[in-house]
C-alpha cells in the first residue's frame, strides 16, 4: 500500500472520528461582526490550535486588534504550502427562519438518501477547512510525516471586513511564504465534477448614512415639507443603475474589459444551466447588465448591489414618522483590473451629487479588494487539477466565481504567491442564507481530495 | 354679575380642585395599545363617569369588543353640542428617557416662571378633555345649569386604531346627534394665539412586499444575475417623486384642487415663521412640492412618504446578502375631495407596473380616511371664535394641520355634524414622546374659553 493510499485508507476508518471533531468546532458561535461574539470567536481560535498541536503542528492563536489568527506549522526540506481558512460564520439572522439550532450541528438525511451536515459554518468555511486538517491528520496518523512542508493561516474575519489579516501577513510574511497557497473556501463545478478556481471578482463595500431631521418627525405635522431621508437614500439607489442595468457612476468600468475570447471559448464549454442556476432559487431572467449570460454577470462582469438598506418604522403595524435617517450597505463586485479605492471615491462623489442641501450624508468604510486570476499554465495548477479528477473521477475544470477572496489578493501582492482554490461546497449549501448545509460526501471527498493534492504537489 | 362672569369666577376660585381632579385622572396609565393596561382602560372610562355624574351628568361606560366607550348627556331645549376627547394615551418607551414616572403627575416650573403639568396624557388628550370638563363643572357650580345641551363622547382607542368607535356611533347616531361637535386634541396656532382647526388632511397607508428569490442569497455567486428587491423597491419609491417633489402616481391630484383665495389670504397672514417652523428639527428647506411654502405643503397640498423601508442586513458590519424580500410602508397625506380608495388602487398599478417579470409584490393595506374641511362661515364657528378671541386678547385663527383626526370624517359621515376644533396644546407638547408636558396656563385658559364658548353657542 502507497502512502497516499495509507492515508486515505486511514480517512476511510475515522469518518466519525472527523466528524464529531467538525461538530465540536461548530458549535462555537464564531459571530466575527457581532463584537458580543468576540469571546466565541476566540473560543474558536484556541479550539483548532488544540487540534493541530495534538496532530504535531507548532501551532499558535496570534491575538490582533480583532479576532485572533491561528498560525501553524509543520515544516520540512523541499516543497511547501500555505493553506488559508476562516473560522468565523455569518450572522444566523433572521433566526426564526432556521429549522434548528444554528450552532447544534445535526447529520440529516435528504430524501435522495445523501446525508448532509447542518448548522451555521458547516459549508462556509469550517467543514471546508476541516477537509484540509483531516487530510494532514490522517498522513500523520498513516504515515507519521506530512508529504510536502505545510503551514496554516486561519483568521477570524473573513466575514467581517479581514481587517487585521493584511497587516499581520505583511508582519510574517517570511513565516509564511511558501511555494503556493492553497484554500478551500470555494465550490464545485457541480455535485459530481470538482473544480479549481482561477478568477475572483474583488470587492468594495460602503455604508451610507442619509441623515436629514435631526429627530424622527410625526408625518402629519411635518409630511412634505421636512426632508425624508427615505425618499432621498431611494433616490440614490435607485440611480445607482441605468434601464440596461449598468452601473452608472462615472468611470465604473474602467479597468473591466470584456472577457478574453480563450475564457469565453472555455467558459462556453463547460455547459452551464442558466435556468437550472437561476429556477434553484425560484428565479428566471438575468438581472445583470442586459445582453450577457448569468455566468459571465457572475463572473466577469463588475456590479453593484444593495446588501441591505433601512429607514423608518419596519414593525407590525404603521407608524406615520419621517425618521431622521435611513442607511444603506452597498458592495461593488469587481473584476480584473478594477481598482477599489477609486470605486469608493467615484461612488461617494455620486451620492454626494445627490444628497440635498438640507441632509448630510456619512459614508462608513468596509473592506475592499482587487479581483484576481491566476496562472493555470503553473504546473502546480496541472497537478493539483489531476489530483481532483483522480478522486472524483472527473476531469476538474478551471473556472471564474462571482465572490471575492479578498486575501487572495494579500498572497499575490504581500506573499508573491499564487493560490490553488480549490472547495468542494455546492450552489445549495445556503451559506450566508438560514439552514447552511454541507454534504456529508463533500466533507469525506473533500479530505480525501487533499491528501491527494499534498501528494502530487510533493512530486 | 353675569352668568359666563360667574363660571369664569368659579374656574379661578377652584384652580386646585381641576388639577387635583386631572392628576388624579393621570395617574391610572390607560395605554390602549398594550393589552396588558386594559383594566387601566377601564379605570379611566370609570374614573370619568363617576366625575361627570357628581356634576349632574347622566354617564356611562358602554362595553365595546375593545376598550369602553364614555357616553354622558346633560340634556335641555335649545342648541345642542357633542364633545369628543379620548381618556387612552400613547405608551410610554423608551421609559429610561423620562424625567420621572410618566403617571406620577407633577407641577414643574419653567426657567421662564411658567408652569407646566408632566405626565404621560397631561397634553394629549386628558388634560384637554380636563379644560371641557372643568367649564361644565363651574357653569353648574355657579349657575345650576349649562347654556345649551350637551353630550360628551369620549373613547379609549384613539392612539390605537380607534377600531371600534365608528360602528358605536353608528349603532348610537339618534343619542349622539347635535347641532355641532367640539374636540379638544388640537394645538394653538402659537402660545399667545389660539386657533380652530378647519382643515385636516385624510390619510391612506399601503405597505408593499417585494419578493425575488425564494430565500436569501450571497452577493458573490448570484450578485448581479439574481434579481435584488432592494434595488426593485429603490427604484420604486424613487419613482413616486418628479424632480419638483410632485408625486407621480397617475391620477393623484384629483380632487386636490389648489387652496381657494380666501384661505390662502387668511393663511398669508398669519405670519408663519416657516424658518422656525423647519429650523427647531434642524432643517431649513421646504422638501415638498417646488415653489410651495412649508405651510401649504403640510396644511393644503397632499403629499406621498415613506414611512418605512428596509430589506436585507442592516445590523452592524457588512453582509454581502441579496435578500429574498424588500418592504416598504408609505403613506399618503390627503386633501379636499381626493379619494382614498382611488389612490390605494392607483397607488398599486403604480407599483405593479414597476415590478419586474422575475418578482413578486403583496400589498398590506393600512388604515385610511378623507379629509375634511368645515364651513368657516357657519354661525357656530364665528361664535366660537370670537369667544377664543375674548378669552386670549387675540383674534383666533381659522387654520390648516397637516395631520389626520379619522372621527371629524365620522361626525361628517355618520352624524352629519360639522365640529369646531378648539385645542390649547402647544408646538412642545411632546405628545407621543418621553416628557410630554401641558402649560398650566393652557389647562387653565383651555377651560375659561370653553366656558365662554358654551355661552356663545347658546346665543
Amino acid at each position: 500500500m502507497s502512502d497516499l493510499d495509507a492515508a486515505l485508507a486511514r480517512l476511510d476508518a475515522d469518518r466519525e472520528g472527523a466528524l464529531a471533531r467538525l461538530f465540536d468546532w461548530l458549535r462555537i458561535p464564531s459571530i466575527s461582526t457581532d463584537p458580543a461574539h468576540a469571546p466565541d470567536c476566540r473560543r474558536a481560535a484556541d479550539w483548532l490550535v488544540a487540534d493541530l498541536r495534538s496532530m504535531g503542528f507548532e501551532a499558535e492563536a496570534h491575538p490582533t486588534a480583532g479576532h485572533p489568527i491561528v498560525v501553524a506549522h509543520r515544516r520540512k526540506e523541499g516543497p511547501s504550502a500555505l493553506f488559508y481558512g476562516h473560522y468565523d460564520v455569518q450572522p444566523v439572522d433572521p433566526l426564526e427562519l432556521w429549522e434548528r439550532d444554528p450552532f447544534d450541528p445535526v447529520l440529516a438525511a435528504r430524501p435522495d438518501g445523501a446525508q448532509e451536515i447542518r448548522a451555521r459554518g458547516a459549508s462556509d468555511d469550517k467543514g471546508q477547512v476541516m477537509t484540509f486538517v483531516e487530510a494532514c491528520r490522517a498522513w500523520l496518523a498513516a504515515t507519521g510525516d506530512l508529504p510536502i512542508s505545510v503551514s496554516l493561516l486561519i483568521e477570524g474575519e473573513e466575514e467581517s471586513g479581514g481587517e487585521h489579516l493584511p497587516g499581520f501577513m505583511q508582519a510574517h510574511k517570511d513565516a509564511l511564504r511558501a511555494d503556493i497557497g492553497l484554500i478551500c473556501d470555494t465550490g464545485m463545478w457541480s455535485p459530481e465534477a470538482p473544480a479549481i478556481t482561477t478568477m475572483l471578482r474583488g470587492l468594495c463595500g460602503e455604508e451610507i448614512v442619509i441623515t436629514a431631521a435631526d429627530r424622527d418627525l410625526h408625518s402629519g405635522h411635518f409630511g412634505s415639507a421636512a426632508a425624508n431621508p427615505n425618499r432621498v437614500l431611494a433616490r440614490i439607489l435607485a440611480d445607482l443603475h441605468d434601464a440596461d442595468g449598468r452601473v452608472t457612476i462615472p468611470g465604473f468600468y474602467e479597468g473591466a474589459p470584456e472577457l478574453p475570447e480563450t475564457l469565453r471559448a472555455q467558459w462556453a464549454a463547460l455547459g452551464f444551466d442558466e435556468a437550472a442556476f437561476l429556477g434553484q432559487v425560484g428565479l428566471s431572467i438575468p438581472a445583470g447588465e442586459r445582453g450577457r449570460s448569468a455566468l459571465e454577470q457572475t463572473w466577469s462582469r463588475p456590479t453593484a448591489e444593495i446588501n441591505g438598506m433601512g429607514g423608518g418604522y419596519q414593525g407590525p403595524g404603521f407608524k406615520t414618522v419621517i425618521p431622521s435617517k435611513a442607511s444603506a450597505k452597498v458592495s461593488f463586485r469587481l473584476v480584473f483590473d478594477q481598482d477599489p479605492h477609486a470605486i469608493r471615491a467615484a461612488f461617494r462623489d455620486f451620492v454626494r451629487a445627490r444628497v440635498p442641501a438640507d441632509c448630510t450624508v456619512d459614508f462608513i468604510e468596509h473592506g475592499s479588494g482587487r479581483a484576481v486570476a491566476f496562472p493555470v499554465d503553473d504546473p502546480a495548477f496541472e497537478k493539483a487539477r489531476a489530483a481532483l479528477s483522480a478522486e472524483w473521477g472527473r476531469e476538474a475544470a478551471f473556472i471564474g466565481a462571482g465572490g471575492s477572496i479578498p486575501v487572495t489578493r494579500e498572497f499575490k501582492d504581500v506573499l508573491g504567491m499564487d493560490v490553488i482554490l480549490a472547495g468542494f461546497a455546492l450552489e445549495d449549501d445556503r451559506i450566508h442564507s438560514p439552514n447552511e448545509k454541507y454534504d456529508l460526501r463533500c466533507f469525506q471527498k473533500g479530505a480525501r481530495s487533499w491528501a491527494r493534492v499534498l501528494a502530487a504537489l510533493a512530486g
